[in-house]
């Protein structure tokens, strides 16, 4: 197993693990931070990155992308598409490592909820109201701005870098987040829905594989879009 | 077109992408991030403030201003008023686009919300309380802090620099923007209250243009004398 | 005029428009930020010191107190009482023009809120339950660790410093403001206090003086206690 | 009295000192921060923790561990058990001392609070849910991940150090919190309940000792777990 293989699994695991825990820790019945909001969501989701990606670099990978959607960027910024299937792999794998995580983190709370609902919100992503267009559009334009974002600070992994990149995340979270939950990475989505799917969650619902395509196919037409962007520009 | 015009172009798009993102998020029906406070709205534009920096630096203005208001206080303090139409020009411009965005982000939400008022604060600023004085005092004193503030940061653009610019904007949202809802820049107010004028946004009401000159009078003031106050004391 | 004052002044003036400024903004009426509760607060005024110690050091005094509890701490320190008490009389009489500035700038929001004692909050600090020792005992400990804090930080005003010195007093806000509101510096108490006697007010109450020794000697005691602790271990 | 006892022992009173203390804030009746929520639980944490490393370094532990289940997992790394028990006598001892102040820093609000469970809550950790194996496995991940976070990053003391170690504890809190009140720390959680026990706090109720095993040996279990992982990968 590569170095950077490792690294992109351990760091999207942690991503995963913290990210998707913080949703957990609002929606579900008597958890502690029951409700707590969307400061919470979105502070939550912005340290997972930063930790996320300072795990990554540590196990192997300094590039840490964490999100098939950097991978996508970096490809057609490059034009080097060498690593890209197997970055793709380890991040789907971690991100389902995480979503397990989560789900023994919070285990006596899931038979606790009755709503199956917030169940499934615990582990991917759903809009806030359907409208394939509106969706799509959503994603496509958050993951762009998080494409030119990532292409314009000073670094990523080196210093601070992982704390504003984290920086980043939470304002795409507070300013964009509000339709569709921000999925922006393939993977944060499919990975926990896969999850879903497959672990013995107390009183869980269907998975809405229906949904599945929007935060699968719009951030990675959105990362080619923001990097010919910055390519172009 | 020039690199500077480009950088302030799309730096002021991100900004007011991400920063009237936020306030739709907060506002609109059925949005995630629904009632969920000041504390949002203000770390949205914070954050808005961060990454605009970042990538109008990335995309050639490293001055990055963003804001007709530091424009105008820059050419105060050296004297040089060249550049400043083209400035000013640039972020007018970008707004417009931030906010089209916006509209486009929350496309389903529009028809949802019924408050046209609502819709409106999405785009440009509203006072507390009508109060042409107070109103007017509020915005000035606000923006000669912020031009105070950005005169005393040891860096605007370089290293964590954007990162405490955000910061200077945070601590304004926090403290002074309870009247007027901070605009203290121009381009902030005017570009997106023309997008509200000309944008087909579903059940929009009136744009309130008769309040539109204080979100631009009084930052130029505010900015003038803050500039000055920088350049005697 | 020195320089060392004149930053003193400007600087402790900042700190207090901003940070009696987020007070406003939580407690009067129909203001924006109404009710946005602690989290608003804290932050607020942990801001109002970075960018209270950014603009002081900017105008001329480089240790940037902004407090004559960390003005005493250095004395005791240091042996040299000198300077002291124009430290003092300038951050007195930058904490009176702060509180004006906050009155102007919340112009129309003091005739419409009807508590004449969340007003006055808006000046000055009062305690959540009236008890001369444990007021006193809080607002001396909250400041011995305040001073033992900024003794143990790597740098005050140089670079990031002011930042953190502004997340040391957000830490102190969050866990040992719940009691007295952490005055912390006497200034911060008695020159918004006094501007509460002064100015006209619309519908004020009375500034209880009764309770001003409190927020003045407690800080003063504790930071001898801080100095001698950083100077003996 | 060596330096490194002398720093472990005033950095982890810190730590418990701001750390309860925001607890305090948010739990007893009448404090101004009253049901403030967890973003405030866990930002006060998180600064608690920044400074509690500031101090422990100043005063003479520059790997200010403060907490016992770091000191374990440097231990396991290294193979060096020599200074492991100095070192979690002192934390302990510091834990107490931290408690004791938050006792004094709250002391008219014991008796006005009612509830001796949350009067509890402000010294030892309590789970949302009672049920052994969910609690132990929750503290269990949650500290392997602390001290593989720890390991990742590229500084704890130094520089900005403090204040990134800060921000994995604010997300730990924020993502993980939700189940046990993350001790992830023996010293948090034993030494504020053996204060608990023998302070003389109006109106306390019993200091459930039947949970006290879960916080004590799950955090050490995750923290060789962690170090494990650190080691062998």
């Amino acid at each position: 197993m590569s170095s950077t293989f490792l690294g992109e699994f351990i760091g999207t695991a942690v991503l995963i693990y913290l990210g998707n825990g913080v949703v957990a820790n609002v929606l579900l019945k008597f958890s502690k931070g029951e409700n707590s909001g969307w400061i919470v969501i979105t502070a939550g989701w912005a340290f997972a990155v930063t930790i996320g990606i300072f795990v990554s670099t540590k196990f192997g990978s300094p590039a840490a992308h964490l999100n098939p959607a950097v991978t996508v960027a970096e490809a057609v910024k490059s034009g080097d598409w060498s690593n890209a299937a197997s970055f793709i792999l380890a991040q789907l794998a971690g991100a389902f490592l995480g979503a397990t995580l989560v789900w023994l983190q919070y285990l006596p709370h899931w038979s606790a909820t009755s709503d199956s609902g917030l169940k499934l919100a615990c582990f991917s992503t759903s809009p806030a109201i359907k409208h394939s267009f509106g969706n799509f559009i959503s994603e496509f334009l958050a993951t762009a701005l998080l494409i030119i974002g990532l292409g314009s600070l000073p670094s990523v992994s080196n210093g601070l870098g992982p704390y504003i990149v984290g920086v980043l995340v939470w304002a795409i979270g507070l300013s964009l987040g509000g339709t569709t939950g921000y999925a922006i990475n393939p993977a944060r989505d499919l990975g926990p829905r896969l999850a879903h799917t497959f672990l013995p969650i107390a009183g869980k619902g269907p998975s809405d594989w229906g949904y599945a395509w929007v935060p699968f196919v719009a951030p990675i037409a959105g990362s080619i879009v923001g990097a010919l962007i910055l390519k172009l520009l």
